[in-house]
């Protein structure tokens, strides 16, 4: 059975061993997948069977996925891309701070070790000032955005909410009729975009009942097998969840919600997510690269976790949304967008989820709003996927990675006082 | 049973009613093929059941194989796509000329719906004279370019051979010994390049038995069923074709011997067909699109008819053939192997193959060569793909279509005369 992101990447937490091999000895490059005509029997990467997402294969899957699924075009247009500044600093490497939970500091440098970084770039004024690449990524790759996709989707409902568009006190149902019976007719647009609906959905993956194995079986582009009898795509999952709770009341992170936003979306617009991201920001972006979604059966774009991009485009993004939504000379996003995103959400209802590495911090339209002066945001996918917007310390962090554990949780303790630290000391040394 | 495009395509011949919509009836726009969010089932385009080539959903997925099957990304770079210079010319829609067979004229205009065109565009002295879309191609949109793949993947050859990196003359078996026992093994390079291989292999899809299906099946990157004891993948196929006759006497036309040149191709190069199209000539053409191959289950391009690209793209590769190789102020292709291909192959040769159309024509190194004066050559796909490089008129024609029968013999007898005639046209009325 082949499952999507969200679920393969939490198997392969659940099955792996205790110890992984660290980042030199799982280098995707290093072993060779998918090298060779034909690759050698044992460094061969299969959708089908689902081992494209175990560790350390995963580490070639995550900059490989069109080989892998369908996907679907975020196109950039045709123009000529807008170069980003480079100001490289050597400076970085040696930047030293203390894990969470540990004595001896590590370096910048170790750092990307730890954890698994395919790839980082580093924005300081507009400008890149240190940029890295490991494994099989390059320049000219796309990586798995993961769960970094409902930041980017999450943005578009915001625009679509802030030009008119989408009502976000409205109820779902009044944009998707079919899903009145389930969770999500009863809960508002805003209720989606912050997460705090109540659904009988459960991301345990060690549970073999866990409605996420369910949403996996539906969006899986395979052929479905012969006796299923489940829904057959994301849309006829999503119409089968059932409320648990009050919407409203507490965030509770769930992959689906965003998927219902895509859904939304497509009933407002008449595109789907793909073709609105390309339309209203990857084609005002000077994008080098198109982008793409995996896409299920039906070609539906997989909004919760689909998403793949360039990782100097990632930055452009990230940059656009540090200049209050104005790129290259355009307003790509209304700046009431991100004034609201940087304002966070309600604190009280985020801290009911019980992510104690994250006190203080709030969930606004599909952001991870920080405790951070001048609202520093964060876009997080399982296995160390981020972005990272500090209006206040001028940066922008953007990184891909493979970490062998899903949950971020497992990487935070590292990458938390990293860029804290970067942050502190590009604002201690700022470049002339 | 899903089975790639050269097989799907004929199936559609085979099967389809006598008498076809037309080209505005069979409008995919038009139609709505897979608008909706859901689209509606009667307008649901999947791969997995090979419904997805039949006619006139055929027309969608010919501009939509991404979302279909996994597919290989062919960088274009990340710089400045070079602009196509524009010299638009509307007397071009009313050139007349007689379609072969026929009795009364039709215009220029009037064979675009004829030839059920999805884009078109002409170059002349290296501008941009016409340039039209229909259906849902776009210029920022990818297409199947079919067998033209084949001429694509036959320049790569011919400039490894001119490079020094092939030997024309050496066996298949030397660089593949998997291939030894196959009917590749003993055939030379320069043989497999034309086409003039000896093999035991049909391409008649209404032969249940014909070989044709066997590649088909296993070329799919669908999971096999269970009892399904065949091979799994292009590679293992190619091992499986036995010979019949003997090499290097006729023309013979079948789509193994590419899939065999890009396996030789990847054995000599370290590099599959797709990474060696971006680093030789795509990412050197100032291309505004990457362009992509379809894949097997195990990632392989396939080589004889899974490339996509955009339309523009295409122009600029066609011209850049035009222009002896050169292209942007590089040498992109070596020109030695541009007037190999002018030269033509034996014509004795290509005459048993018994094309009633192409007389006088022959095949070299997977170029169809025409008779005109100055060697102009053609990529054919079926169902209407064409690249015509015409040097002696100047012109470059490249045209994406959807034409409801797969073999060009039932688009040639109006494209044929509608690209001379507008060669002459061009020729006798030049622009200043």
């Amino acid at each position: 059975m082949a499952v999507p992101l969200v679920a393969m990447s939490s198997l392969a937490l659940a099955y792996a061993p205790a110890n992984f091999p660290d980042a030199q000895a799982s280098d995707p490059a290093r072993l060779g997948w998918m090298v060779g005509s034909p690759p050698p029997a044992d460094r061969t990467v299969r959708f089908e069977d689902g081992s494209y997402f175990q560790f350390p294969a995963m580490r070639w899957s995550v900059s490989n996925f069109r080989q892998l699924m369908p996907t679907i075009n975020v196109s950039r247009g045709l123009g000529a891309p807008v170069p980003l500044e480079i100001a490289l600093r050597k400076d970085i490497d040696g930047i030293s701070f203390v894990p969470l939970g540990a004595k001896a500091p590590m370096t910048w440098e170790q750092s990307l070790a730890a954890t698994y970084t395919d790839g980082i770039v580093v924005l300081h004024r507009g400008k890149v000032v240190y940029e890295r690449y490991f494994g099989v990524l390059k320049p000219d790759g796309q990586h798995a955005a993961m769960s970094v996709t409902k930041s980017v989707v999450g943005t578009l409902g915001a625009m679509l909410v802030a030009q008119g568009h989408l009502d976000a006190g409205k109820r779902v149902a009044e944009y998707v009729p079919e899903l009145t019976d389930s969770a999500f007719g009863g809960a508002t647009v805003r209720q989606v975009l912050d997460m705090t609906t109540g659904l009988k959905y459960s991301e345990d993956y060690a549970d073999p009942d866990a409605e996420v194995w369910a949403h996996a079986r539906a969006g899986s582009p395979l052929p479905k097998p012969k006796d299923y009898e489940g829904p057959r795509s994301y849309y006829e999952f999503l119409q089968t969840v059932q409320p648990q709770g009050e919407h409203g009341q507490a965030f509770a992170y769930k992959t689906v919600n965003t998927d219902v936003l895509g859904w939304v979306i497509a009933r407002a617009t008449g595109r789907n997510v793909a073709q609105l991201l390309s339309e209203k920001i990857w084609s005002r972006l000077g994008a080098e690269q198109d982008a793409y979604f995996t896409v299920d059966s039906i070609g539906t774009p997989f909004a919760g976790g689909g998403l793949n991009t360039g990782l100097r485009d990632l930055a452009r993004f990230g940059e656009m949304l540090r200049n209050g939504g104005r790129f290259s000379g355009q307003q790509i996003v209304p700046e009431a967008v991100i004034d609201d995103i940087r304002g966070g959400a309600d604190k009280q209802a985020f801290a009911k989820a019980g992510y104690t590495l994250l006190k203080g911090w709030s969930y606004r339209s599909m952001w991870w709003v920080t405790d951070k002066e001048g609202g520093a945001f964060m876009a997080r996918g399982v296995h160390g996927q981020r972005i990272y917007v500090d209006p206040k310390a001028e940066m922008v962090i953007v990184r891909y990675a493979s970490h062998p554990v899903a949950s971020n949780s497992a990487n935070d303790p590292v990458t938390l006082p990293a860029f804290d630290a970067l942050a502190e000391y590009l604002n201690r040394n700022k470049q002339q």
